[in-house]
């Protein structure tokens, strides 16, 4: 039985989205093909039917990740520009560190995908530029360029390490965990005020 | 044949040294029992002898490197005080992100720990709390105890997430990884100036 062209995609997409979740959820590493297949409702064989190893499904599942967050960050404004607060305060909010499964998979994937080959490193690169451009067209209209990129890329390293220090030190002391999601965040705004 | 108390210590010490290197290497999840007895030169038996459970000896093995990062961090002296500054040139160097396995296992397994068991989280913390402190102190000496406190720990977040970004973009663009650990410094060291 073949299916349609629309139900392919959508069978796709429900792949993507699967491996997206587990990933994030629980590491590339930690996730087999065999429950991204069952987390969508499809078999095994479909899975290999779009995608030709874990890699190519995880590199995909970042891309498509990352165009969703980027969509989102540039989409909520304030006075006719993008609101550079507003997402710091989500990046570094308790609920973003507390739904892995749903957050942004540069901090739930941080130190695992140098790991990775280079298609997965590469969509790595792709979201970590857009959010660091993001952060540096703010601060450039208040300081010189290379200021700006400068600070836009420490913020982006600052946020990744915030959420990520901060999930792991959650289980054993939920005060520090808030305190450095807060600290970071003090601290980024006095640098770029 | 029973072993000595003196053979049991080191072949305790070679599991440990061999999981901290692996689990840096590979992430915990992505090494076994076999390989790290392996790599000890031991069996499976006698790593069983030793840990109850191969998240006991993660736990062990990263308080181990841990202590080793501790003490050698507040060895190197400047004006008989701890060398704020060679530490972050170090921790930020090119030679420390292209050595996971020999590196501060808070940045090899930053996204990973969140992951695992109350007793792992805790000596990530105790780690993070060690190298928090001393940046604390250092700043402290010029700056408001509050503000000195908020800034160590943003900056224990951006050599994380810096040392993490910068190898996960690596094998994509290599200019970026380095422009990430340049950046990182130059901004702490504008920051506690």
């Amino acid at each position: 039985m073949r299916i349609t062209k629309e139900k392919a995609e959508e069978n796709r997409l429900a792949l993507v989205k699967a491996a997206g979740k587990l990933f994030r959820e629980r590491g590339i590493d930690g996730v087999g093909v065999a429950e991204i297949s069952k987390e969508a409702g499809l078999t095994h064989g479909a899975l290999y039917a779009h995608f030709p190893s874990k890699e190519a499904l995880a590199a995909e599942a970042f891309g498509h990740n990352a165009d969703r967050a980027g969509v989102h960050r540039e989409k909520v404004m304030v006075d006719g520009k993008p609101d550079f607060n507003a997402f710091l305060d989500f990046y570094l909010s308790t609920e973003q560190r507390d739904n892995p499964a749903h957050s942004c998979a540069m901090a739930a994937s941080a130190s695992e995908i140098g790991r990775q080959d280079v298609s997965i490193s590469a969509r790595y690169e792709a979201s970590f530029q857009r959010m660091t451009a993001f952060f540096e067209r703010h601060i450039a209209e208040t300081k010189p360029a290379a200021e700006a990129r400068a600070e836009a890329l420490a913020i982006s390293a600052a946020l990744i390490g915030g959420v990520s220090a901060a999930r792991a030190v959650a289980k054993s002391n939920p005060a520090l965990s808030d305190e450095i999601l807060r600290s970071t965040r003090q601290v980024i705004a006095q640098l770029t005020k």
